[in-house]
């Protein structure tokens, strides 16, 4: 039985801190439509999809803050989104700002959800690695407060059954970081959904501003090759509130390779046939988990107490 | 304080069956000197430096096997090499089948060693991932039954202080795990050594040969950019013994960028000035370990529970 997951990469351009909701569901469905018309069973859009990357701006009051969040998933804003793909039956998946309740407790996540064919949510992944910084730094031409924002997920990486195979997800940061691709490689995912807002500029390194694009491809590259699963990557781009985002979203194969890249900073779908069978290339040879693995060299990696300074 | 180190890597054209030890020793000293003449304070060599890739050949007698290992260093073959780099003030690493007694058994390992510039081993590191398979596959056109000759290392990764900086190593197949870069980060490297052989034609993946050159620089400059670290690759390359190893020395800097290639499959020099200050550009930004890392979410790695096959 054939296992390929005809995959779109849907690219999406700014979104302006006045763009309502039901705005970019309605660009996301016509993104969703195109991809309809290209055959693809699965839909994968950025991270934050719905709403301008707000952890650029301080806002010291919480109702502004919480104002990027939703509390509902879906909602009147993404009811259309979500009809239609069922109509279609194709599974998408989305990033948004999660507010929820567990534990007693009110968590607000940046959060990604697949939803399978049927409408139905399949998996629901919340951010691991947030970046930034928690405190106002108004030397910064733009804040990056996801550590203010954000609580950092308790739920760690994970993978579902579902398009015929297994499928994880993680966001923006997460992919710089190889214990993402592996910690979703050992809990099987062969395909990675993982949405990303990423400045150009980083305020803190200004001089590696020209290696934004390189940086990205090569971590998604490296997240592929050395776990033998497809990469799909996925951004928010373009000139979005005086911000420059990085486009480059790519599809890449299990061997590293990118098949399919994005040509603008704007609206775009990218398409590619995803053979989940490719994944036993690399992941039944060079890096056959079973028996090339050393974990028992590994342990620092999983150690909780802080590592030395480099 | 300047913490430059000008290193060499050191690549080796072929070594065949019987080219004796002494004139690949030989053949290091003219490196060496070269590397002198233009000032560096650093040459890596190669892994397994003074023969050839031996475990391309099953070879029942174990006396066969053995005679390719050393059970000193340095030794009579070497002399030369360890003096003049002493006479020179310059460091130096390699590698080389080692076999030695621990623990009240014989053992056999991938070994490669660090030598600083009064001529003491500083650092002795023993080969992790150790790939290929244990048994005679005579449907291969060669064979690589480094699990069969070598034992895996029970001692892990380390960093070792010297040249100004902390300087760790690695062994070609190590270098496509990304779990070896952040071992020896988080015990303290700035700069990772990593010899290699690595043959072009992979018999269980023929369909990926001509990816090799690509993996190769992929996986060392993910290491490089996801540790802020400088990672030298050194090749031995070219036809050895009838089979066809790759080439692409290169020393990658801690943004990943390569800044200089070997542009032969024979023995070369490439010189370039490390500066281990560099590696907080990354390290005490992006990847800042202490700020950003995960290790509660990083659980199944340094598991020692066979994975579920992916």
């Amino acid at each position: 039985m054939s296992r390929v997951v005809r995959t779109a990469a849907a690219q999406m351009g700014p979104i302006s801190r006045d763009e309502t909701r039901a705005s970019a569901a309605e660009r996301m469905v016509a993104l969703l439509d195109q991809a309809a018309r290209q055959g693809a069973n699965l839909v994968v859009f950025p991270e934050l999809a719905l709403t301008s990357f707000f952890p650029r701006w301080f806002m010291p009051d919480q109702a502004d803050v919480d104002a990027f969040f939703e509390t509902e998933m879906p909602n009147a804003a993404t009811e259309t989104l979500f009809a239609r793909a069922r109509a279609l039956g194709i599974a998408f998946s989305f990033g948004y700002a999660e507010m929820c309740q567990h534990d007693g407790k009110l968590h607000r996540y940046n959060t990604a959800i697949l939803v399978d064919g049927a409408g139905q949510i399949v998996d629901r992944y919340r951010k691991v690695h947030l970046p930034g910084h928690p405190e106002h730094e108004p030397w910064r031409p733009f804040q990056h407060l996801e550590k203010r924002y954000f609580d950092p997920s308790p739920f760690g990486f994970h993978a579902v059954d579902t398009l015929g195979g297994k499928i994880g997800q993680a966001i923006c940061n997460d992919r710089r970081w190889p214990e993402t691709y592996r910690e979703l490689a050992l809990a099987g995912a062969e395909m990675v959904l993982i949405g990303y807002n990423t400045p150009r500029h980083y305020p803190p390194a200004p001089k590696h501003d020209h290696l934004q694009d390189f940086h990205n491809h090569l971590s998604l590259q490296a997240g592929a090759y050395a776990n033998g699963m497809w990469v799909i990557g996925v951004a928010k781009a373009g000139i979005e509130e005086g911000c420059d985002l990085i486009g480059g979203s790519a599809i890449v194969a299990p061997t590293g390779e990118i098949v399919v890249q994005a040509q603008t900073l704007g609206d775009e779908i990218i398409v590619a046939d995803c053979d989940l069978d490719r994944c036993a290339e690399i992941r039944a040879n060079i890096f056959d988990f079973a028996k090339h693995r050393r974990p028992e060299a590994y342990t620092r990696i999983a150690a909780k107490d802080a590592p030395a300074k480099g």
